[in-house]
Order: structure tokens, then sequence, then C-alpha cells
């Protein structure tokens, strides 16, 4: 029997988890009417976002598509995979959204009952999106693998798989993190600023697009990206199996192909039992609810690393592949927590921030910024210390491996991660349809350790990103024949991939400059719509009669329109850039430079990454941290001034730094599908 | 004669120019009593830190020369070198800065006579420290290349002037960077902020610390940084002279080491005839002024582009070296201007920023961030068209003659920079002291003038560090012999520099982490001085009886004091980070990566440089847009907005962007240096 089948065998699994999920989060209680009433206005608005995000989507893969089936050196089945990869990434996506907007009510009522009803509603219904994006990732691999694995291209073909989820991947980042922060920024502005009226009023008209971005963006956007991390890790492993058997870590091409697969299936099957170990007693405290969660994360680590270790051991493998798969898991685990550090309220960091906001606006954004800066170090090094053991142990294989490795889990982490934003939603709805305080208590406790994780979420998916990327590089060089690998095993290196020649600097430095031009037009995408909105809802409160008495009601459906078209036109200026700029350099300045520019852009991507994504979240809490009541609390002079930090950092940490992990992947991927087109070409000049 | 000897002629003919100027400044009348007073206690602040940095940094300076002196593989010449270049640049700075000192009170006097008089004394007084710095680096080197040029080891000990001059650089940057924004934050924040009172009034009591903090900072850092990359693009070009031998660009290694030194030397003589160009009718109008500046410097690059051509031809060098300095130079031209456009309210980066304050400071910080960002892109490309063009005619001395090309106008371009502070202090002496509005309007055109050219000429500094730090990687690279050149000119990499080895990797992903610690560093430590100044303030309000109501006199020296002291305590820490991370880099993980640690601290210190420079003169402009009566002018809310845009730029633009230059090129010098002790060592690891 292949051992596919065995990740078909999990995939399948996860998928029946899924069900019962399902089933058991829709068989809750809806709540009261108003409660429907508002979940459902969010189900519609976050359903028709997706609906016309993947109606543009499916135009741009189908025309990439035929573009492709054009190109000289590639085949039909390059086509195919792409639209098959884009198929995948949407269907795990709206999978996991449409059952996000059916829980965030759902939570609101069994939070009612009790704290614990609560957790195990919201989770499940996080739960859903995380081994939703594994089980299709999986069985999506090993589809392609039993029909093309015999093809002699099939190494050339697999890319276009993560081409396409890349593809979905970046419009869901991009215009769900346009929306999102278009949408709360303009809420705020115009309701808390203006006039003065708390978050989640229902008065306001941009409420229900706050609550819709939040899935749009959040739980959607997230599970496209780490959708493209996951399935991209295997694909740059796997394409890397030259290179695992000229070092002679395994056997023979198929045990460098089962190796990844057969991981990621321990790491689903680890993740399942990661799930159901995520309960929690009936006292309000985050502590426990905290522990509840690492308890299901570290579990599903602890099980994917027996399993790695056995998967390894039974192939026959060199045992150095399990250290870079450790290396790599534990690098992914660590990232998330230095995240934590840096931008929860628990430490030093952002309590200065906080403290810095008694001076005013300026101080908290100096502070703020040199923060995110700061809390670069620890996830560079970690990146480092990855690199440097899996290289040692297995050489480019070993590096793409790690990836993997990071990735195996992602089943439970993604499922804590997609868990915040249900709860963020809970949370606004019991304020929006006024639940009594203690209800409001525990969705608050809900929320908040929905931050925390949806911080570690963010941290561990950038560096996923990272790696991810970095194999894809590595990819992309043994497919282009840049380098080759000597009978005795030995890498060789032709000069011109020298550090020091002019196309591969050349290429470091532009490389460089893409992720602060793709930040900077995403951040202003973000002001242009939130103005938008800022102007929709004044004409609201100004043409609507008894509007601002309660006796009418806003029309809230013109916001998440608004918002949606503003999205969709917005992103395509970013997107179009990251597509097109490794094809340009790649044939304008040839296949070093290309590299270079791969390796530029990771560089500069990661550092950017963190920065954007630590500095916002670490305003975001100090702002919490003084509403909490200190420094003067809600409505003094630092309270001001951490709204201003919170306003800034909201873009930064929600659109432009979880929008360059795709980017990054992106440009790599794009440059490793198009690798049997530059092998023999120098470039123009 | 030996052709060096026309370097020496053009060193003395600048110090004569240098001469004359102060002479004339020096004639000036000082303006009324009150003026003299200002202008002596500003002189007194600003001599009193240099003095104590200065004793710091001998101290440093002695220390390193010993330890020098005791590693293997260097000489003690280097140790001579290493002081006697810190002592070259705290000669420069000390001369300019003294100067500038002495030039604000008679700007100030000559403005009250006619605006064409305030020019001329201004800019006479910033020249002084443009033509200072020229001359005193030629003559350094030259003294340096009488002195040992026949010894072996000449190549192995020039590096070392560079160091010299880079330690004081960093600590000029660092330290004075912290300095004078602490003050201007701190003084602003207490004053304009809190107590309500306008900028400048004599009754803050650290307003005197903000014009001492504007010498220090913006003429002795300046001036310092521009020494530093000025003598060390000739160092780096001479380093190389064994490739431009090999590849057949110059007959022999003596006429690779004259052609930087003689176009520096014409560059001297054009940016003479530059200066004495400089001057405009009496109509107050920025557009002449502006025109007046232009022509200076347009004029010295033509000339200077001339001057080369005839070094070259007359040296029967190769012609492409000509276009190698040409693009240097454009390069460095075009990057000022990018500068500029991103920067100034005449342009609509500036202006949208003004615009989106009017949602608030969040919506400003978003909008200047993105800007910043974006505007990285011009200086990139051309960064990247210089290094193609100068690389393809002269390989790696073609990288390094490009970078003296773009230096080769220091002379004007500096005085034209040095220019700004001068007229700032002026300005602000005209409030503090009372004068006329008519006078006020004289030196505020002044001023706004001196904001443009400090852009300009910002941008041209972190270019110039950019391809200096990049010219003297490559000549570690061939120090180290890391690279070596065939007989038949070829450059031979061994596949250990591969872009793609986990050393390399590992080395450009840590250094693209250092831009962002070291700024996160300087950026926090400008917040602590500023806490510590707002405290002072509010003691002496608290304490000194009558200061409000001005029959008292606050303690200005105080001020001065608590900064002199916090920014020598907090250089200290990023100061250290700089020299210590690239000799363990080197140390532990060996040649190679320190290779990718250079290329990959440039790539992202040149990013962030560029980014935190214009995203803070942005703001700043922004804010000055919104003062002149729009969006509702001052007070407005769009103001309050505008102003927290200023006050978190002001770190990034005045302290940790200008830093960074120096970061680059210290620890690339600092590598070099250390390059005969790297050569044979692969690393702990």
């Amino acid at each position: 029997m292949d051992l596919v089948w065995i990740c078909v065998i999990a995939g399948i699994l996860g998928a029946a988890v899924v069900l019962y999920f399902v089933r058991y989060v829709l068989a809750q209680d809806q709540g009261s009417d108003k409660i429907k009433e508002c979940s459902a206005a969010i189900k519609e608005g976050a359903m028709a976002f997706i609906g016309r995000e993947y109606r543009t989507l499916l135009i741009v893969v189908v025309v990439l598509a035929i573009i492709l089936a054009f190109v000289p050196g590639l085949k039909w089945k390059v086509s195919v995979a792409l639209i098959f990869g884009a198929f995948c990434s949407m269907g795990a996506g709206y999978a996991g959204m449409n059952m996000a907007v059916r829980s965030n009510g759902r939570t609101c009522a069994a939070a009612q009952k009790s704290l614990n009803q609560g957790l195990r509603v919201s989770f499940r219904g996080g739960a859903v999106m995380g081994l939703t994006v594994v089980s299709i990732g999986i069985i999506g691999l090993s589809i392609l693998y039993f029909a093309w694995h015999d093809d002699p291209s099939f190494l050339a073909i697999i890319p276009a798989y993560g081409v396409g989820a890349s593809g979905v991947a970046l419009f869901a980042r991009v215009g769900g993190g346009i929306f999102t922060k278009g949408a709360d920024a303009g809420s705020d502005l115009v309701g808390k600023v203006e006039a003065g009226i708390p978050e989640d009023d229902p008065r306001n008209a941009a409420v229900i697009a706050d609550f819709v971005g939040d899935n749009v963006g959040d739980v959607c956007g997230m599970g496209a990206d780490l959708f493209e991390s996951y399935v991209e890790t295997v694909i740059a492993t796997m394409t890397l199996c030259t290179v695992a058997v000229s070092i002679g870590v395994v056997a023979d091409i198929k045990t460098a192909w089962y190796l990844p697969m057969l991981i990621m299936a321990g790491g689903i099957i680890a993740s399942i039992i990661g799930c159901f170990l995520v309960r929690v007693g009936e006292k309000v405290e985050m502590g426990a609810l905290l522990a509840a969660l690492r308890r299901g994360t570290l579990s599903a680590s602890i099980l994917t690393v027996i399993f790695a270790f056995l998967v390894i051991h039974f192939l026959h493998a060199s045992l150095g592949l399990f250290w870079a798969v450790l290396a790599g898991l534990i690098a992914g685990v660590l990232m998330g927590e230095s995240t934590n550090y840096f931008t929860s309220y628990a430490y030093k960091p952002t309590l200065e921030i906080s403290q810095a906001s008694t001076a005013g606006g300026g101080a908290t954004i100096v502070r703020g910024f040199a923060n995110g800066m700061m809390s670069t170090w620890p996830p560079v090094v970690l990146i480092a210390v990855a690199i440097i053991v899996s290289f040692h142990f297995a050489s480019f294989y070993g590096v793409a491996l790690a990836a993997a490795g990071m990735l195996s889990t992602l089943g439970v982490t993604l499922a804590t991660d997609a868990y915040g934003p249900v709860a963020d939603n809970a949370g606004g709805i019991t304020t929006m349809v006024g639940l009594p305080p203690e209800v409001r208590e525990r969705t608050d406790a809900l929320d908040s350790l929905g931050n925390t994780t949806a911080a570690t979420g963010k941290g561990f998916a950038i560096g996923a990103a990272a790696m991810n990327s970095l194999g894809l590089i590595l990819a992309f060089a043994v497919a282009t024949q840049i380098v080759t690998i000597s009978p005795t095993g030995e890498v060789i290196v032709p000069p011109a991939l020298s550090l020091l020649s002019a196309p591969v600097i050349v290429g470091i430095i532009l490389g460089a400059l893409m992720p602060p031009v793709f930040c900077a037009m995403t951040m202003k995408s973000v002001g242009v719509t939130t103005a938008l909105i800022v102007d929709e809802v004044r004409r609201q409160w100004r043409e609507i009669k008894g509007l601002m008495e309660g006796t009418a009601k806003p029309e809230y459906g013109r916001c998440v329109d608004i918002c949606t078209e503003a999205a969709l036109k917005l992103m395509m200026a970013p997107s179009i850039l990251t597509i097109i700029m490794p094809v340009l350099v790649g044939v304008i300045l040839g296949k070093y430079a290309l590299t270079g520019f791969l390796v530029g852009a990771l560089a500069t991507g990661f550092i950017f990454a963190i920065t954007l994504n630590n500095a916002g979240g670490s305003w975001d809490n100090a702002k919490k941290w003084i509403e909490a009541g200190h420094f003067g609390g809600k409505g003094s002079e630092a309270h001001k001034a951490g709204v201003v930090g919170d306003t800034a950092g909201d873009p930064m940490k929600d659109t432009a730094g979880p929008s360059l992990n795709i980017m990054l992947k992106l440009m790599s991927v794009i440059s490793l599908l198009l690798a049997p087109v530059l092998t023999s070409f120098g470039g123009l000049i």
C-alpha cells in the first residue's frame, strides 16, 4: 500500500471531527431573537463579501491558469493544479468562516449559561477552521500525488497548487485586512471619538461591518494564510527530494516525499487529540482559560514529536531529520511566546507604553514602535538557530523539513487562533443586544484570551511564513539548477550566486524594497476605506430620523457594501505588484538576481512583519491597560494617547503585517513555479 | 612630484576659504545685548556638551587603540591611524560647530538689515563646516599616504583612520541625536502642550537646551557623519586597488590610489566655487532662496564632473571609471531630490498627511508612516542603478569609486546642510529676544529653506552611507581574500560565499536584525531623556518664583546638563552593540557569515533609515502646513493630530534614522580593519 493513504486517512479523520464539531455547534441554542438577528446580519455581510471576493479571485485565477498554459516549458497540468489549489483554499476558508459566523451568537447564548459552555462553543467553532484547513490541505496534496506522481515533471507541477493557494491567501489577507481595519477604524472614529457613544453601539451604522471584518480578516484571512504555509512547506520539502537523496539522509526519492506528508498526517492526529483536551472549570479566570488552550497545543506538539520520530524511524531515514523537525517545531512555539511577551500587558514592554502615554500620543507612538522593532530579535535569532540546526543535519532538505515541523500542529494552533474572533464577535454581540453584565464579563474573559491567542498565532504565522518562504527559495534554487548536488553529496554553487556579485546585491536591495512599498500601499488603503466609512455613518446620522434616539435602525448593509467595494478595489494594486515583480526581476535581471531578490524580501519582510505586528499589538493592549483604570483610566489624557496608538497600530498589525506573510510566500512560490522557464535564462541585461 | 600634493593644495585652499569665511562672519555685527546673551548661552551649552562627549570619546578611542595594538596580525600603526582619524573628525566637528554657534546671533542681527545679509552670514557660517570637513579629510588622508604608503601593509592601516572617524561619528550622531530630540520633545511637551506658551519662549527652561541640540545634533553630528563617509569612500576605493589593476581599468596600483584622491581634490575646488555662487536678491521668496543654493550645488556638481573626467583622462585610466563616478554623483543628487519630494509640503505626499490629520492622530501616524515606507523606492532604485552601472564598468573598484563620486561635492552640499540649523537657531533667537515681525519673517524664510536643505542633505547622507558601506564590504571581501582576482581579471568567489549557504543566510538575517534593534534602543533613549527634561522644567516653574510672570529667569544650564548626562549615558549601549556585533559574528560564525551580516544590515538599515527619516520629515512639514492655516490651522483638532505626528517623528528622523548611517559604516569598516585577523578564520561553529 502506498503510504500516502495514511495521509488520506488522517485527512478523513480530521474531516470527521470537523463534522462532529459542526453538529455540536449547530445543536447549541441560538439565543434570543436579538442575538439571532445580529448574528444573521454578520453572517450575511461576511458571506456577501466572501462571495464577491471569490468571484474576483476566480477570474484572476482562471486568467493566470490560461496564461501559464501558454508559457513555454510549463504543462497544462500546472494550470489544473493551480485552479485546484485555489479551490481547496477557498473551500477551507469558506467552511471555516461559515462556521465562525454561526458560532458567535451561539457562544453568546452559551456564555449566558456558563463560562465553560462559552469556551467550548467558541473553541469548537474555531476548531472547525483549524481542522478543515489541515484536512483539505493533506487530502488535496494526496490527490495531486496519486494523480501525477508518476509524471516525470511532478515536481514542476505541484508548486502550482501552492500558487493557487497563495493567490487566494493574498486576496483574503489584503482584501480582508483592508475591510476589517477600514470598518474598525471608521466605526471607532465616528462612534467613540466623534459622537462619544460606546464601542459596538447599535446606533453606529458601521458596527456590523466591524464584526464582519473580524470574520473575513481574522478567520478567513488567517486560515488562507496558514493553508498556504501548510501546503507549501510540504511542496517545498518534496521538491528538494533530490537533495535529500544526494546527501544520503533518505534512501530514495519516495521516502523523501513520504516524510513531510506523514509528519503532517501525524500532526493532524495529534491536533485532533489536542482539540479535545481544551476544557475548563467554572471560575472566570484568565489563567485557567489560557492553561486549557496551552494544554491542547502543548499535548499536540509532544504527540507530533513522537509521531515524527516514529515516521523517521520506520522510513529508515537519518535521525538528523528528526532534529530538523524538532528545531522547527520549537522555534514556532517560542516565536508565539515571544510575541505574547512583547504585546501582552502582563509584561513590561507594553506597560511601558501605557506609562509613556501620559506624555501624549507622540510618546505612545515612539515607545510602541521602538518596542515593535526591539521585538524582532527573538524570532530572528530563533529562525537563525533553526536554520543552522536543520541545515547542519540535512542541508536544504532539512530547512524545508524544519518548516514542515513548525506547521505540523497547525490543526490545533489555528483552532486556538480562529477561536479569537469568534469570542470577539460574541463579546460585541453581548454589548450590542444589551445582555446582563455577568455575561459580558464571561465573554470579556473569552475575548481577552482570544487576544492572547491571536498574538501568539500571528507570531507563529509570521515565523511559518518566513521558514516556508526560505524553503521555497531553496527549492527554487535547486529547480532552476542554480544549485546542483555532486555525486558525493556536496552542494555545488556557481560563482554567479556569490553574495557579492552585482546581480545578487542588486536583487537583495530591490527585494528588500518590496515589503515597505507593499505595506505603504495596504496601509494607505485602510486610510482611504476608513474615510469612506466615516462619511457614510455621518450621512446616516444626518439623514435617518430617530437614529441617535434609538427609534430607527441604521442601514448596516451600506457600510458592509462600502467596505467590500473598497477592499476589492484597493487590494488589486499591491496584489499585482506582488505577482509581477518576481517575474520582472527574473526576466530582466536573471535567476541569480531573482534569488537575491527573494532573500532580500525575506529579510526585510520578516523584520517589518514582526515590527508592525508587535507594535500594533502592544499599542492595543497598552490602551486596554489604561482602560482598565491605570494612568487615569478611560477619558484621561493618557487614554487619548493610547487610542492614538491603537488606531495607528490597527492597519499595521491587521492589514500590512499579516499581508506581508503572503507576499513573501507568493513571490517565492511563483518563482518556483517559473523555475522551468528561468533555468536557462541569464536575464535581459 | 607625487600627485597627492595636489590634494594637499586643494585642502589648503579649502582651509584658506574657511579662514576667509570665519573672518567674514566674525566681522559681522553681533546684535543687541539680548541676542548676544542668548547666543552665548547656546555656545556655552554646546561647547560644554562637546567637551564632555570628546572626553568620553577620547577614553574609548584610546582603549580601542590599545586593544588593537595587541590583536595579532595588526600593527602599532593601526592604533596610531585610529587615533589620528578620531582627532581629525573631532577637529572638523569642533571647528564647524564652533562657527555655527557664533553665526546664529549674527544671522539674527544681519536679518534685521536685509534678507541677503542674513542668508550670507548663515550660509557662510555653515560653509565653514562643509569646507573644514573636506579640507581636514583630504589633508589627513594625504598625511597618512605620505607617511606610510611605502609600508607593505599600508592598505591594512588606512581603514583604522576610518574606524577612528567612525567612532567619533557614532558618538556624535547617537549622543547628539538623543540630546537634541530629548531637549526638543521635552521643551515642546512641557511648554507648548502643557503650559500653552509659544515655542522658544524664554520662560521655558529647556529652550536653550533645544537650541544647543540643533548644533550638537544637526551640525556636529551631521558633520562627523559625512566626514566619515568622505574619508571612508576614499579608503575603500584605495583598498580595492588590486581589483582595479587586475581588471585593467588602471595601469598600476598608484593610479588606483590617485584616482579617488584627485577626484576629491577636484570636488573641493568645485565646492569652493559653488559656495561663492550662493547669493540672492532682496525679495523674501522661498523660490529665490532655494534657487541660490541650488545654483551653488549644481555648479559644483558640473565642475566636479569635468574635473573627474580630466583626472581620469590624464591618468590614462579607463573611461568606464568616469561613468562610475557620474553614476554615483547623479544618484546622490537625485536621492536628495527624492527626499525633498516626499517630505516637503509643496508636494502631494505631505499634503495628504495634513489632510489625514483631520481624522485624528492615529490617521496622521498611519499616513505618514506609509509615506515613509513608500519613499524608499527612489533611493533604492537609484542605488541599484548606480551599482549596476559602476559594477559593469569597473567591478568592485567601480562601486567604491561611485561612492567617492557621490561624496566629491561634499564641501558645498554639507555647507547647505549646516546652514539649516544656523538659520533655525537664528529664528529661535529672534522669537526669544522679541525682535520685530519683519525680522522674524526673514529668519522664517531662511529657516524654512533650511528645512528643505536639511531634508535633501539627510537623503544624501543616507545614500552616501549606503554606497560607502557597500564599498567597505567589497573592500572587506577582498582584504580577507574571500574574493580573489584571477590573472585574467575574473573575480573568483568561493562556494562558501554562496547566497544560499547556511552561514551567509544566517548572517544576512542576523544583520537585518541590527538596524531595528539599534533604532529601538536610540528611540527609547530619547523618550527617557524627554521625561527627565519635562520633570526639570516643571520643577523650575514650581520652585522659581516669578518665572511664569517673566520677572525671574529659568536655570537654562540645568536642562543642558541633564541632556548632556543622559545623552552620554544612553549612547553607550547602542554604540557598544554596533562595535561588538560584527566582531562576534566574525569570530563565532566566520568571515562568510560576517559578509552576509554586513549585507543584511545594509539592506534593512538603508530601508529603515529612509523610512524613519522621511516619515519624520513629512510629519514635521504636514504639521507646519496645518499651522500655516490649513485644515483649521493652529489649535484645531487637525493641528493636535499634526503635533502627534511631529512629536513621534522627531526621534525617528533626528536620532534613530541618522544614527543608522553610522552604524552601517562602522560595522563595515571595523570588519575591514579586522580583515587580517579574519582572513584565515572559519568561525568557531
